[in-house]
């Protein structure tokens, strides 16, 4: 449930004002919902019909939900929202920039693979902060199914159109690229984040744990990278593509 | 609380289904919240900076909930609610083509005065129905303090810049016009729709009221335009423009 003893430069006291790690946690998730928000809305030219419009929007509106759940949240420990967030802008919209989906079903991909991958990076990190971080990032990555959906609806299409199964990996594969590599970047700018990616929130196996302050440790930040791309390759599959 | 005995080609049984006017009415506003989300999320360009752009994020998904109120009640009524919607998205998106705010007040004024205009319009129509739907078209039009937050907004801007005076007025009126135009087209098309809008629902004054079926006598039309136009000039006084 809590980190081990050794994570103190980590981990947060339930009573105690979060670390910078947390806020930034908590900073870079709002602008990520948020910025989903107005990318998710501007596919709706892509969109098929009215019904799937009006899906879309109901997709974005729940990312602004998610949004004001985390912006609140920031706003009670006493943080400017707005100030916390402006680290993660440029990261986050020139990952959008850079996958702007061309068609209908690349948006959908696009909600799958980084709803699913971001999922379990925030979930992965939030697992080494306090109880109500946990329980707050529990919420607003919380699958409702959405997921399942997509996949079932991309399988469908790929059956349909085996050309389109080609396509459609490369595509995720392009999207998972763009995120590490920016991943990577927002790693080696906020150490204290970057600190709770690493096995004891800062130590390294074998090193000694809780030395000097949160060590950004990049090569423990793409073991972690690693795994959540494992996670996406089950998720490929659930849409009939290949990784 | 109900139409006058008069009326009976255009009031609804409340245990029957309504009638044609009534599902324009709930199509016609739900289509014209799905396109006012969309539109909204579009301009995030013009937002002055992250904290303006989360509150229009904000105003964007109020849209989507009424626009999801507005389509599960058509779809309760045994409705098709896309197929109901599709008369209104050419009016509703020529309208928004015709006034795609060039700035961050330009903006905000649409908003302000597009909410109140509509508002006044549905309202007026809801008035002519049954309970259920004026009660769901108040939901779906209360105001929530957001107008007159904008009208303080303006008016200190065009306090601060006189010139700016000229320009939005000159902008709140092209929107009216431009509404009115397309809300013409409107009546002129959907009959039964346009029956709400005349005294007793079809008939005129001085004339045999409850003739042959729903009258869209494009000049009561006309009046109950004229009336919303009055309201419309209250608004712009509270943001210190001139009609």
């Amino acid at each position: 449930m809590t980190n081990g003893p050794a994570s103190d430069n980590a981990a947060v006291d339930p009573d105690e004002k979060p670390g910078r790690g947390v806020i930034d946690l908590l900073a870079m998730m709002a602008y990520a919902e948020l910025v989903a928000f107005f990318r998710l809305a501007d596919d709706a030219g892509l969109a098929p019909d009215l019904a799937a419009k009006g899906e879309l929007a109901g997709v974005a509106a729940t990312e602004y939900a998610h949004y004001k759940l985390l912006r609140d949240r920031l706003a009670e420990l006493g943080v400017d929202p707005e100030a916390a967030m402006r680290p993660f802008v440029e990261p986050l919209n020139a990952w959008h920039t850079r996958t702007e989906p061309q068609s209908w079903l690349e948006s959908l991909v696009k909600t799958y693979v980084s709803d699913g991958i971001a999922g379990d990076f925030y979930r992965y990190i939030a697992d080494r902060t306090d109880d109500r971080t946990r329980a707050l990032v529990a919420e607003v990555v919380s699958d409702t199914g959405r997921g399942e959906a997509i996949a079932v609806r991309i399988r469908a299409a790929v059956e349909d159109d085996p050309k389109l199964g080609g396509r459609l990996s490369l595509w995720a594969r392009r999207l998972v690229g763009e995120a590490l590599s920016q991943a990577q970047l927002v790693a080696a700018q906020r150490v204290e984040l970057a600190a709770l990616l690493t096995p004891q929130g800062g130590g390294r196996e074998g090193e000694e744990p809780g030395g000097a302050g949160p060590s950004a440790d990049l090569a423990a930040v793409s073991r972690v990278f690693a795994k959540l791309t494992e996670a996406h390759s089950a998720r490929l599959e659930a849409m009939g593509l290949s990784g």
